[in-house]
């Protein structure tokens, strides 16, 4: 294992050889800041040029801000109101001349970068295309989002019952994600039972578990920054169309196998998406499937490379995505079931491991 | 009380009638979208043109999306691929050839949507200049939040007592503050004890508390989207410069006093924010008071106005910030003592209620 030193200066190495049709790039989310630094606090800038560095905070946090990346970064302290013309400055200490600018950034910080005088290009996702691969200790942090996303959920269990809401439900699951605390939520718990599982977003409501009901449970935990992600949809006995559900409930399973075991390194995302689309389109639920098949995954819940028809990025070691292909059927409800998985070796490897065939997903099963 | 369709159809008309260097406005700020239309989902925009008003949103909410608003806007479900083009079209419809946009959009969104050909001008704060003023019912969801924060308050205080970690308290607080779910949080818990009181926005640590320490607790609830925001600071008995303790807490009570009778209908934000300066610089703490004086809140926790040495905005009747002075000093410690006002019949009024007094905030005091 390499220190934490050691791998901000890859990331940085790996930043700088990513810089083609611009001389510098100057970085405003703070999500690619803290990947390149380690900080947390809520406010800082970076100028990265090819061969100067430097880290832009506030008096707040000041020089000390970083402590395992500050070997690699000229530290810079500003007050607010000068701070497009300091980056002026730097650019020009460092000898940027066409200065990258992430698009993910506010209109309005460009205008302000702009009115300085910076020759400002328009460069999307030059770290978030370096994040796409991630570090065994990223790895590591994402497992153990995992652990407590797994762990709460076999502790919700005895909890799902019928008359129960989808609102107290989300409540307690969302109580056991946090840990007292300890962990923070991707996003909020989705519980959807019903017809409202035929709803791919939708929110919890007082509706009452019933029997005949499938119940989709999507929900993500966090661990050092990390964040994971994961669906089970539950089916409560009893109700009208069974076979129907379960019908379903077998095709979205399929799917999400087909998907796993179809990616390997040099697909396509877009492939790998459309084999899980296909074995759906098969079964005769092609328009039931509106969703993309997964997204990548790490210190955002949503990151690149998106799982999804129009992306033509091919999957390597190292990057982590979620499959979660989905039916959802007006009147009837809905499933989907998403894992993460990791590739390795050439293949992709589940890293969420609660079982998902219907028998062990069915209330009362075993 | 106007019914919420009434409500709706007053601030549409008041953002038409801001319409002055655009024929119309391009809404992408899901807190202005949730502000001109109750809209609570994850995404949608809207193109207000003079006569017409459109409300776009995707597939997984369509046309229903909006219900006390529905009769003020035209419902348009879309395709995300087809995104710029529709716009454009939208546009046309509408009669509008110059587009405001708002400028906290990033800068991406701006790239896509000049690449359909439409003309595109910056448009600052439109929407949230709306937002300043408040009204009955928003000023019944921020009083609400200001009730579940200070009932946790009053919860949480036997549990404040030595030894006690700065990150126990905060998690404990959080907890409380979160009501099993039903309030958001809109910011995390600041617990910071000795020394860490110096630091403005200190994360809490594992630092026990101790005899002597000044303890900042800033802390916000929320309800029906509306935040509250607001700080005490305790000063637990014993310990080292008891004097100096006792004596910027007084300084900052006095500033904080002074700001909340010196604002009336007409100053500016700037002027407030003097009038507390201006105490704690005659105190000759000057230098330690490095932070704005307060913040317009509603539903976000800091809008419209800042009550800042830069911001010209005269304040009105329905306006809502805080009153936050605050003196650090390094070593030592800090205070800082925040309270939300209301704007009425031309002057402000405490929405906050926790006692001031340093007897009161000291432990073990009554």
């Amino acid at each position: 294992m390499i220190t934490a030193t050691e791998r901000f200066k890859e990331r940085l190495a790996a930043l700088r050889a990513s810089l083609k049709a611009v001389d510098g790039l100057f970085i405003s989310s703070l999500v690619n800041v803290r990947y390149l630094t380690g900080f947390t606090g809520s406010s800082a800038f970076m100028l990265i040029g090819r061969k100067s560095a430097f880290f832009i905070t506030d008096p707040r946090y000041g020089k000390d801000a970083i402590k395992d990346a500050g070997p690699c970064y000229e530290p810079v302290v500003i007050g607010k109101a000068k701070f497009p013309p300091l980056v002026k400055k730097l650019s020009e200490k460092a000898g940027i001349k066409r200065l990258g600018f992430e698009t993910s950034a506010s209109y309005a910080l460009y205008e302000r970068l702009k009115a300085a005088g910076l020759e400002l290009k328009p460069a999307k996702g030059l770290v978030e295309r370096i994040r796409m691969v991630k570090g065994p200790e990223e790895v590591e942090s994402m497992k153990a989002a995992i652990r407590r996303a797994e762990e709460a959920f076999i502790k919700l269990k005895p909890y799902i019952k019928t008359g129960v809401t989808e609102t107290a439900l989300a409540r307690r699951f969302e109580e056991m994600l946090r840990m007292g605390g300890r962990a923070q939520l991707p996003f909020p718990v989705i519980a959807a039972s019903g017809p409202n599982a035929a709803i791919p977003h939708a929110r919890p409501t007082g509706r009452k578990l019933a029997p005949g009901d499938l119940l989709i449970l999507d929900w993500g935990s966090e661990s050092g920054g990390y964040f994971s992600d994961m669906t089970r949809t539950l089916l409560i006995p009893g109700g009208d169309h069974t076979a129907e559900k379960k019908k379903i409930y077998n095709i979205v399973l399929d799917a999400n196998r087909e998907a796993i075991s179809f990616a390997a390194s040099g697909k396509t995302a877009s492939q790998i998406d459309n084999s899980a689309r296909y074995v759906i389109k098969q079964a005769g639920y092609g328009a039931y499937f509106a969703h993309a098949t997964g997204h990548g995954i790490g210190l955002e819940v949503h990151e690149f490379p998106g799982i999804s028809r129009g992306s033509a990025v091919p999957v390597r070691d190292g990057m982590v995505f979620t499959i979660e292909p989905g039916i959802y059927v007006p009147g009837l409800g809905g499933v989907r079931i998403e894992d993460m998985v990791i590739m390795e070796k050439g293949r992709a490897r589940p890293l969420t491991r609660l079982p998902k065939d219907l028998r062990m997903n069915t209330l009362g099963g075993k």
